[in-house]
């Protein structure tokens, strides 16, 4: 028990000489100031990077036809708890290996025992906001997913994918770079996920595009793009707003550690250089509209900042703030040119979650040894190579397996009258008539 | 006046021999790293709770009728306002009463002198970080009685039981416990508060909805319950993803301190099983509202992961995650069932508060003893019975005087208009048709 | 690379020896810890100030009608980027002068070699953590403007008045104090900005105003108020609450510094006044409708709750809580008369920015003296006639430029028929019949 009259001082004071190798407690042990800065960062940032899982809510929700916001919503939530669960249960383990089966532990320990979770690290910083901040970025690559498909997928099918995904082709993907596999022992580079979780999620909700077809409707006869605009742009706005937020724990917790001057002073040259991508990104899909369509396209200023975020994520420490403005904004170019392409193949993302998270992804992966040493090009596209190819092939065969079995798609009339009613029963602004 | 060109290290360097025990200015001392760490901590919990008052704010406005929307908002946001200054201007006195009358001294202090909360307390954290986190629990308990009573219950009589509730009653049952109270000497445990802070916020909810009665129409002569639909499922969502995140603060800033190893170590246990429980208990919704009709409630899965968020909140440190996960699972179970029962016995409540709060808030608080040691089920029921015992019988006194003096409940007419023209005058969503 | 299995600790220990003057690599040294305390504080601060960003947008998307949301959110996104880019390349230099020509080097440094920002100040903080806070000042200034001038401004010409106000203007007035300049030097005092960013913002949207007129048929021949009621209240609410929880990162990050006990203790003061004065001001608006009109009004109750932030803002440190309570509290008085005030004399202020952000802004600026020591309220006087009068003018003269050359002005079918299909051709709620 807690009691919040207790003075913690006191406390504290009575536990350092146990703790630090201090024979002074007057002055705090370098072993322990950066055993807290180090994880108050993962805790800080973590609170961010799961605030992101908002913000995929939100601009989905905006991005889509009110008939199938409710659908939507729920699969956002939904993905995140999976999310949570399946990571813990599975992924966190397979993504290191190296740390023994302490999930395991926690499961079948006996009630009441605390598990191996609250062992002090030995590389100074706690297992358990280790946990809390990878678990989100499992998460964020599940998020990016629901957006593409929707407006036609069926809730379960995709909750499956989600378990999957989060449990087994994330983790073991990621592992290859932050598991000290392979990839890490090639040099690849990838500082906080453009390819391992960006083009990860990309390349899932690709695959899972192709099966599934787009919507009814989307692409007529003649070959021409339907647009189906998006419900509610505030929405969207706000999400892309949270996603910018969350980022800066994205990316600037990635530096895993704060605990020195050095390490500090990296992590706020992430965060402005990440702010800079962004506002690069969305300036360019500003301007780029208006030049192209003659009037400006906000759904794409946002997306344009997104991709900023995407394409600084692979390397946000080492670019002046010049760098992270032309890397940017050349994200932000891609999302433009992009989206129609997509469209042109017949390939519908409701959302834009490829051309932001896929191919700025990749864009993001490939620029990186312009500013980081050792690194390499081909090493680069080795990498994203590696990695998009077993996400895409593995996530292909589930969905196919998916559609063969229980099937992932609803009806053409649930699909007309909207995933609301016809899956759930429920709208989620059943007062608002449509136009 | 602080000049931003000036650099703050001098002052810095200077300050240090008077404030610290240090002899050698070099090293920073256990007292001053400790003290700043632990009252940051109260900071960021502090603006992360707050951050919650917006998060039912939203989920309360997505859940009721349009034509109550304004109402809604206006309630979240003054209620929240009065909280601040009651706590400030009572509660925080009542709640921790050996603190002496340093907000007497605030008020009628000399102009331009700085009052006590300046002093820097012993135990190691600042004054005016403490004040400022415990406010926003006080708050948070004047948050949960909204929801249950919207849609009928008139704004001023509203807000003058939010006076007493933040002002007195919510101080003198959370001294109990955290003013080293009589339950805090009888070995009661409520780590942040599912008792204290959700289940008391329930039960003044409860008070309530029973003296107010329930809408109009919601059930008709045959016992009937009509569904009443929210308007917003996407503010819902999101106000449920804000609560999430401000829990994190609510449950890890609990901890009180950081300034060590182990204490950060808790920190970053209690987020991980904060998000654990949230996630099992919309998991345990979503599948539950699945198997039970057939399909899957959004609104359920929301409060299901509300719930399990209750229930982690007595006991967030000791149970390892797979405890954090089976105890918010049975949360979020509880919610499934709880929502239609209160229907049964004729209990309107709006958003399912007390469902989420009250009933998940003792689930939460019985189950505490299953992994923390020296705590037992007989006495946390004694803590949860007096609390609630309290809590409900004075609120039903005020609630009652209210009626009898005042009134509480608007006019049938008004009722069926809709709060926001009877009342206020002002539509939330003035130019949507309904449908 | 960082490869996030390689332990952190192995290089904080390696890195101390050349990074402090620590002879004992045991103990932490002070100029570390406050280095990074500072440092962290920035980057919170930073990130909270961001998220105003998403409050602005929220709320004005809220305020305005809904033909006009799109533009509404297109202009609050394109600003914060824009303000992003401007404050890097002429603003930073411009309000720092004594700080060399880093940004140049930046631009024009060889690609791959790291700029000036990376250099570890002398004073206790990382210079990336200061430029991206101060970078958030500059875009709050920028974010006011758009809200008082919406519903009938062109876009493009919008945000050219945002390159010239982010990149010359607030840079050379937040110089005055904040750049060690003239105001500095006299005495002035403005802890956060309720008069370098607050009455700046409002002093552009004054200009903009006045040489922009009114909407049409905001103010009919007989001289009476037309109402033109926001579309989304519970957006603008949303709005709201966002901005009093960015305001704990404004105003406590101003601190600079929280490497001490003492500065640590003024940041979380500050937190708590700010929280104070906001929840005055909204229960003073509250109360005040309530007394004038019979009736509650939200918008006046969350701009009331805005002036007491930006009324606190000019001196958040020094008031006791009682101090900042009723400092507060006249800031949602002011808001209550400002507001009709203003459409008396037909400047159209389509979100009430000119009385929470100017006239809010003198208020907290002109009381600074009752509880600050070394202050006048003849200086404080003269500082705001200065930075007003600048502002005020040099924002004219520009306006008037862009009125004579590209217009700012939508036609009148185009303002009747709303901005969004007008200008972007994109409606925010495409689906939603309008009432």
């Amino acid at each position: 028990m807690k009691k919040r009259y207790i003075i913690p001082m006191v406390t504290a004071l009575a536990l350092v000489p146990t703790l630090g190798a201090a024979q002074d407690a007057e002055f705090a042990t370098l072993a322990d100031t950066t055993f807290i800065f180090n994880t108050l960062l993962f805790l800080i940032g973590g609170f961010l990077v799961f605030w992101m899982a908002a913000g995929f809510a939100m601009l989905e929700a905006g991005l889509v036809r009110s008939k199938n916001v409710t659908t939507q919503l729920t699969k956002n939530i939904a993905l995140f708890a999976i999310a949570a669960i399946m990571y813990w249960l599975i992924g966190y383990n397979i993504m290191y290996p190296g740390d023994g089966n302490w999930i395991i532990q926690d499961v079948f320990g006996s009630i009441g025992t605390k598990d191996i979770k609250s062992e002090i690290d030995a590389g100074g910083y706690s297992n358990a906001s280790d946990f809390f901040f990878q678990l989100m970025f499992c998460a964020t690559t599940a998020s990016i997913v629901s957006g593409t498909l929707a407006e036609r997928i069926k809730l379960w099918p995709f909750l499956i994918f989600v378990v999957v995904l989060t449990g087994v082709i994330y983790p073991i993907e990621a592992s290859w770079q932050w598991g000290a596999g392979f990839l890490a022992n090639m040099g690849f580079s990838d500082f906080a996920g453009s390819t391992l979780v960006h083009a990860a999620g990309g390349f899932a909700a690709l695959a899972g595009a192709i099966v599934l077809g787009p919507r009814l409707g989307k692409y007529n006869k003649e070959g021409r793009v339907i647009p189906m605009p998006g419900s509610n742009l505030a929405l969207a706005t706000l999400g892309t707003f949270i996603l910018w937020l969350g980022w800066f724990g994205f990316n600037g917790a990635s530096q895993l550690a704060m605990g020195t001057i050095s390490d500090v002073d990296a992590v706020a040259q992430i965060f402005a250089n990440t702010n800079m991508a962004a506002a690069a990104g969305a300036v360019a899909a500003l301007i780029l509209t208006q030049m192209l369509y003659g009037k400006v396209d906000l759904t794409m200023v946002l997306n344009g900042a997104l991709a900023g975020l995407v394409s600084i994520t692979a390397g946000p420490l080492d670019p002046t703030l010049f760098g992270a403005l032309w890397i940017g904004a050349v994200g932000g170019v891609i999302v433009v040119f992009a989206v129609p392409f997509l469209d042109k193949l017949k390939i519908d993302d409701v959302v834009g979650a490829i051309p932001v998270h896929l191919i700025a992804g990749f864009w993001g992966t490939l620029v990186v040894p312009v500013y980081t040493a050792d690194t390499s090009f081909v090493t680069q596209i080795i990498g994203f190579g590696a990695v998009g190819g077993f996400v895409f092939i593995v996530s292909f065969i589930v969905w196919t397996i998916l559609k063969a079995t229980v099937g992932i798609r609803v009806s053409e009339e649930a699909e007309i009258n909207g995933l609301d009613m016809s899956e759930l029963g429920m709208e989620a602004y059943p007062e608002f008539s449509k136009g």
